[in-house]
């Protein structure tokens, strides 16, 4: 006789591993602010609290996953390094939790990542690998680089250590603003979404998570539909954060705990992002637009008795010389 | 016999004046925050301190003043109405005084002013009369309006309501940061460093109050130099709110109480607006940026122990189609 455990994907990541997380980065991370803005409210006839992941250190979420990561590494782990692929704030942000842990972070980016993303890794300290641009090459080299270090990979977001750390961002939202209705962050990989709908159900059951997707790479909103997974094939959007596909760790949240998922053009993420920066005064990458811009769409599910919207802004990280308008 | 009386002219606003003006103008303004930025005090070699009046209603400080003074009409002034001439922040500011307290703004300026100023006028409710682009055109219009309209002046610096409102951000900025070395403030009129001054040599005086300003418009520097109020005569920058000479009650403050009157130039300027954006994520205007590039110049006269600089970041409106770089 077996005895059947029920256990649901999405346990995987609980509201204690979240806490755990909280408590382990805290030295190491800011307590980002959280912003308001009176015109952009008008605007939209809602009260917008924006939780400014843009000013993280490295200028992403990223870091909140990347350094509860590699702070749970023994000695010989650290000894032998870290590695990841990825061309933008996860590497980043790696490359500067291995710094801060004495340790060495080996950077598989594709040879189309912008000079700017390669190099803020470079100025973290991390080790840059250059690949071909497509998931072949940077999974061949991702192995290869372990094989030759026995460096640990430290993945994106499909990881429960990265989910843990990345809901630790709905955590301080949710203790800075209590009371509200709905939650939107975007979805790209999934990570920060699925950090989020952890977080959020426990400790305040009655917000809806929202997720913001691209027209162009909407996968998770595809997926959803047809309630089974579907990958993102050749993605069209400039959220470059958000081209990826969910993971297996990351899709049952997204399907069992997100309410709804918003779609958005470039155009409105692009309008988005210059208005809150004309508005609001402050930076924001394309991807966090997305969340941004799916508070403004009119396919948002919002009652009338929604009145306070969380929105995650996941990143500021923009290349100044090449502004989207 | 006649008894003389000892009065300084920097003796017009006193402390009092600013804490007055603060509590007048509390219900209408926000109480803007103190940013830090680690890697800018990495790289300037000081703990640097923004007050950030870029977020402040209007997105510049010149709606403390605006307000303060407008506060302080009687029932008869507000039904005739408030007119300025303006090209910038003020005629905005006092726009959307002049809404709040339900007056009308007569708002002069030039047709050189760029159409973004404008739009922001029209949109604060404001009265736009065009007239052309030199001081004579500006003060003949704008008594035309006085005139026809029985509307009070209320000029944009040279004014001691508005001396008072703008030392309102120093007051709040010394209660958010008590241990400032050095405070910072661009010159353009001279309203901000005039207030800023009244209000630093009052509750902390071992505090140096710094102006700083375009090399293309350095009326200030050469005055105090010269001992003697120079006009600003052919002003050339891309700092478009420090354009201005300053005014008769301003003056006696720059040369008494500031302590020295760092220059940049505009090439220093657009690199700290840019910076400014690339690392702390928000957005400020040249003139703004003026005060941050004067914290890096090396004219700047610190010490070692001058470790805590405060930089009063004036203003954030910006037109987002030109961009400076």
């Amino acid at each position: 006789m077996t005895l059947k455990v029920h256990f649901k994907p999405t346990d995987i990541v609980r509201l204690a591993d979240v806490k755990n997380a909280s408590r382990q980065i805290r030295p190491y991370i800011h307590r980002t602010p959280v912003l308001t803005c009176e015109s952009l409210n008008r605007m939209v006839g809602h009260n917008l609290f924006f939780k400014c992941e843009n000013l993280q250190k490295t200028g992403a979420f990223k870091f909140r996953g990347a350094v509860n990561a590699v702070s749970q590494l023994n000695d010989a782990e650290l000894e032998n390094g870290v590695v990841t692929h990825s061309s933008g704030n996860h590497a980043a942000a790696l490359a500067q939790a291995a710094r801060i842990f004495g340790t060495k972070a080996h950077i598989v980016m594709p040879s189309s990542a912008s000079s700017i993303k390669r190099k803020a890794v470079i100025e973290y300290g991390g080790n840059v690998i250059e690949c071909q641009p497509n998931l072949d090459s940077r999974l061949e080299y991702a192995e290869r680089v372990q094989a030759e270090t026995g460096a640990t990979m430290i993945p994106p977001f499909n990881d429960p250590r990265i989910i843990a750390g990345q809901g630790t961002a709905a955590l301080e939202f949710l203790q800075q603003v209590p009371n509200l209705d709905l939650l939107i962050a975007p979805i790209g990989g999934g990570g920060l979404i699925s950090g989020t709908c952890v977080t959020s159900t426990a400790i305040s059951p009655r917000c809806k998570v929202i997720g913001a997707e691209p027209e162009g790479a909407d996968d998770a909103f595809r997926s959803k539909e047809a309630r089974e997974m579907l990958p993102q094939t050749n993605p069209q959007t400039i959220a470059d954060g958000l081209l990826t596909s969910m993971g297996k760790l990351t899709w049952p949240y997204v399907r069992d705990l997100v309410r709804q998922v918003v779609t958005v053009s470039d155009e409105e993420t692009v309008k988005a992002m210059r208005l809150f920066l004309e508005r609001a005064k402050v930076l924001i990458e394309p991807s966090s637009a997305v969340a941004l811009a799916a508070a403004f769409s009119p396919k948002l599910n919002s009652s009338g008795s929604d009145r306070n919207i969380g929105i995650i802004l996941s990143g500021g990280n923009v290349d100044l010389d090449h502004l989207p308008w």
